[in-house]
């Protein structure tokens, strides 16, 4: 048999799995296990009868366009609605800095692409996205750790590992960052915070990738959509790259998320994007612009509002119930996500170990560190599972609890 | 403002834009231009009204599953329909072999990605395909072109070209190739080199990247399935990478291709592709494998062969009635293209030129060559324009070829 070895190139040889999912697809293999794995979106909110009715005029055979290759930046009439979207989130662009991506995913490996020689230095947060981590990593960029505090990103930190970086001669490029109901922390960027962070970017010439799926589905006991402004809105210098996504608001299945970005790099990403896929799908892309001009996304969003809210009520006082204080976490002002530290002598491997015994998955905390740290904490999605299972999900997590303290003494 | 070149990667700065796609746009820019540029295939035989009755019972609600985030590999029930299609073209392999692609087009770049590593020599025909020069040229190989002949590509010439990368210190890893009506020339590669390139990729430890979009559309005037037999059917060592797609048999729009691997290449592209998309889109396979189910995959094989057939006849005769002997080309077997030879003095560049100003596109011969030539040739695709608007097209070509002789004078 052929040996590959010497067939593959330096990034086939480092490639970096997605803990995410993997734990995804333990889950798809055992139908009684309980996921608190995946950021998924629950399903149940998916709007079906909007979307039947959607799909079955533009299947028609009236517009031979839906189902036909499309252009690379993407189908105008959508490209129009984001602009609108946008506006409403205070950034004020126009076609020229927009590109349609295959997801927001799509959107993070482009800028590495496109950005990121091997051995140049991306920030990120402490902890962050293993999406973003494994696109950057797969172009092999340094990912250097910035602590968070409890309003996120900490400046003096940021500041500390830049000029650590600089000082060792390394090409610091890029921050990504999630600033709204961070991933997986579900934190939010303080907006005192804000304004100094892209002044920062502009004093030491980086750009910030600023990641935002989450931005619209903040709870309204706790926060504002004021709390959730983008750094883009106040972005005079070009400095940031922004990237959202229907993937939360709408639904995933489509892949259509979006990018902005100043023009001169648009035009960039859009070529290479033409050789990754040609082209978002374009059907999907229809079915979405006719579910924005529709309303239907506007009308979603504070369903998905208060539906995640009571979700995270359930998931937190199932924890207050059955694990009383050997879990602690910062309550998330929005979001899918609680991020919880374990108790003394717990660790996040140890514990899945045991969790998935007891059918239980959830994805380990060390998997978002790019520093080898976390083990000490675990993510919790409480956005898929229904309410019986987010408690039924907390009570195999205090049995595999149990029965790991059990083991390490 | 910003000055972002010192923010992009040796790719960003060297990305290769595609001339297909380029002068898609120009199309879409003038809705009385006649295209003779894309690929792209005829809408009137989407079938609309199976695809809405499919939708329809998918947005049900019924499967929460085909709207949510999938397995990267791709949808399960997929898979085993691809394994079927397979069948029928005499590759026996399982799922472990195989990869949902956004189109074949993610396919050639995620074997890029794993594969190459900057100078690494990729062999190609010369002419071909320039989604593939440009994936490869994004990860920054070294493309090296092999000639063709009436039965495809040179074996002798492949020989050369390889000794002489080889003696020149390069690493060959791939060829890439288009055996069945190839894109942009037609042309059919002999069933007889079929076994001969299988063992001269072996004797040579060199991996065939077959890209196969067109098989099915054989002309059976001229040509019949058994022509197009895959190298993967003979494929004995795992020597073969096979792409194919649903974009040229279904529909483009839902960017739904695949590939076939050695199982141990398929989990390293797998991985690549969760960084790069996380998964197709997943409504679009659920789509895709209903439509192979319920055999309207099957049934329209046969009126696609008849259509794009049909479409050729009225190319050709069209041609000859307004051109005479001006231009020249092999009568292709299958497929969406005739390679025409321009008369002597004329350039494709300068062609273009003026045949944009009399309200046609084409592609350009040299955009298609690694090597810098081939600007006596022009790509005319027949596949999207109506009969109607193929003959108006030539005449507008023929008026083109007027002028332009006009000019050189």
């Amino acid at each position: 048999m052929t040996d590959y070895h010497r067939f593959l190139s330096a990034t086939g040889r480092q490639l970096t799995e997605s803990a995410i999912r993997r734990m995804g697809t333990v889950v798809a293999r055992d139908g009684d296990m309980v996921s608190f794995a995946p950021g998924y979106p629950d399903p149940a909110l998916f709007p079906w009868n909007d979307l039947r009715a959607i799909a079955a005029e533009l299947l028609t055979g009236k517009d031979p366009n839906a189902l036909q290759y499309g252009p690379t930046r993407g189908h105008g009439p959508l490209l129009e609605a984001i602009v609108g979207i946008l506006q409403t989130r205070d950034i004020d662009v126009n076609g020229d800095h927009l590109l349609i991506t295959s997801g927001s995913q799509q959107g993070i490996d482009l800028i590495a692409r496109v950005m990121i020689d091997p051995g140049d230095v991306v920030l990120v947060e402490l902890p962050t996205f293993t999406g973003g981590i494994a696109a950057f990593k797969n172009m092999q960029a340094e990912l250097v750790g910035v602590q968070q505090e409890a309003d996120g990103i900490s400046l003096e930190h940021l500041e500390e590992v830049w000029g650590r970086q600089r000082a060792a001669g390394k090409t610091v490029k890029l921050l990504y960052i999630i600033p709204n109901f961070q991933n997986p922390t579900g934190l939010l960027l303080g907006l005192a915070k804000r304004p100094k962070l892209l002044e920062w970017a502009e004093r030491r010439d980086v750009l910030i990738v600023e990641d935002d799926p989450y931005g619209s589905l903040y709870f309204d006991d706790v926060a504002a959509a004021a709390d959730t402004r983008p750094l883009r809105a106040d972005d005079r210098n070009g400095r940031v790259l922004y990237l959202s996504t229907f993937s939360k608001t709408l639904a995933p299945g489509f892949r259509v998320g979006w990018m902005v970005a100043p023009p001169q790099l648009v035009e960039r990403f859009e070529t290479a994007k033409q050789s990754t896929d040609l082209t978002s799908g374009i059907l999907d892309q229809h079915v979405v612009y006719e579910a924005v001009r529709r309303g239907v996304v506007d009308r979603l969003a504070p369903q998905l509002r208060a539906l995640y809210r009571h979700k995270r009520d359930v998931m937190e006082q199932s924890i207050r119930e059955h694990l009383g204080t050997r879990l602690t976490w910062a309550a998330p002002k929005g979001g899918f996500f609680i991020w919880a530290s374990l108790p003394e002598g717990c660790t996040d491997t140890a514990l899945l170990e045991r969790a998935l015994e007891h059918g239980l998955v959830f994805v380990i905390g060390s998997a978002f560190f790019v520093d080898g740290s976390g083990h000490e904490k675990i993510r919790l999605s409480f956005s898929a599972p229904s309410p019986e299972r987010i408690t039924e999900g907390v009570k195999r997590l205090a049995a595999a609890l149990v029965a790991q303290a059990a083991a390490a003494r």
